[in-house]
């Protein structure tokens, strides 16, 4: 079972237009709206590797209500008082445009029971992934791992800023892409970057290079695949399953170098799908049968 | 009473952001929630105005949900399957950006249910305002037109196009501003426009003229009105309050020249308020009594 913890879901509205007209008045073609937020994510692809799992994510008012009727993957909501946020993509002709709303103030109170309801359900592998929401402290993601580490339950980040920091501190294995590694760190390159986070106390410091592939650094050695070579497509969740890829392999106990080729192959696999959340499966395999697209 | 019917109601949704960076991600300082449509915002001044009202409309999805909820006139509510429109305007350090959904389908067995429940609750005057949803026939205007003329009850229709079209050749008083006018009769000037519609057979055509005050056509005469000069603000609902006042009077049995006055009063008032569906009550009594701001 892979537990994935989603600090501040969403819904994710996309509206298709023809020419975008700022400052005018836009008429909508058509509108998509599905669940979002990394960790929503990620179990939307571990689901789709047939890998049991499990979201955990604060839900409230109407935004959270829709979000509960819409996730397809079995669940644990948290009730809260605040409503989710919601995210508004412009697909016109031009670059997308994105708004995305703040999200709900949650209380000291809410978080304490979303603590427990974690600790009444964690088990086998523990994913946190993405922002939390407005206010929220980033030593939460410390308290999440140590209730997962209580439990015999290892924890994979994907965070970033002070929440990456915090979940380095409490022993997490940690997945920042290079720009995030080097915003949060103030390291002058990569291997510094992960070096610090290791410092700090990470179990392993797993760093996404985008086209140039992916990098694990565990303080005895570096590790490196390189991406799937010309794959074109939407990058839009790529990360998320490549996440979805390196905690299915380390959940069922691969070695380091195996998780990141499923990552690799993974996230290009995310990258032929038009939608943030879907995988093509039979490109999946064949990558990591070395294949090119 | 007044009824107000709105065939398309909206959750009018405004995203107070900083720079708009089109193309680009945008976080939203601060979310707007408010129930719109134009019957929803003649209903609400109308209220404001201590008229008995009713709104009628139809609900559905989540978003209908939220509107049943959220409005504070009293209503009617026919069920729909499909979800009600929502309307995004990005308030930025520009003019405002406008996505506004093309709304849900309804049956042709929801509409005959919406007659029927419009047949139930009309009394007094009823104001027909605002777009119809995607595919629904102008006809329809003209059926609540009958339902209501056969309740004994007169009907003011804020519309465009075909459904203005239709609303004339019911009989019913119609509301068009200048360029909807125009439009709808391909006439050269407001003259001419306004006697097509009294030909297709308009009981009045009311013409809304923004800075240039407003003009009603009966067959017989044309009456006046100046716009309140040197009123700055927000034009979003003015309109809208001016169909108020328009009503307001007319059902009260009052001169049409006194129903341009409230009309014109009631709109300056609206463009006070920053929010569609309110008026500046106290602006609204000096505006009547001659001043100016």
């Amino acid at each position: 079972m892979i537990v994935t913890l989603t600090p501040n879901p969403a819904v994710d509205v996309t509206y298709r237009i023809g020419t975008h007209l700022p400052g005018d008045t836009n008429r909508v073609r058509e509108v998509l709206r599905r669940p979002g937020g990394k960790g929503v994510n990620v179990a939307r692809v571990l689901a789709a590797l047939d890998v049991p799992v499990r979201a955990v994510l604060p839900l409230g008012g109407d935004a959270g209500r829709w979000l509960g009727n819409a996730l397809d993957v079995p669940f644990d909501a948290v009730p809260i008082s605040g409503e989710n946020r919601t995210t508004v993509t412009i697909a016109g002709d031009g670059h997308p445009t994105v708004y995305t709303e703040p999200g709900p103030e949650v209380s000291e109170e809410e978080w304490t029971a979303f603590g427990a309801r974690l600790a009444e359900c964690v088990s086998g592998f523990l994913v946190v992934s993405g922002s939390l929401p407005r206010g929220a402290s980033p030593d939460l993601v410390a308290d999440w791992v140590g209730i997962a580490r209580k439990a015999g339950v290892p924890t994979l980040v994907d965070a970033s800023g002070p929440a990456l920091l915090a979940a380095a501190r409490a022993g997490a294995v940690v997945k920042p892409n290079q720009s995030e590694l080097l915003a949060a760190t103030s390291a002058a390159d990569e291997a510094a970057g992960a070096a610090a986070l290791l410092r700090l106390g990470a179990r392993q410091v797993v760093v996404s290079r985008g086209a140039d592939g992916i990098a694990a650094y565990t303080g005895h050695s570096v590790l490196t695949v390189p991406a799937i070579p010309d794959v074109h497509g939407n990058p839009t969740g790529a990360g998320d399953a490549a996440t979805a890829g390196l905690a299915a392999s380390l959940a069922a106990g691969r070695p380091l170098i195996e998780a990141l080729r499923a990552a690799a192959a993974l996230g290009a696999a995310a990258v032929l799908r038009p939608v943030a959340g879907e995988v093509d499966l039979p490109a999946y395999q064949r990558f990591l049968n070395g294949a090119t697209p």
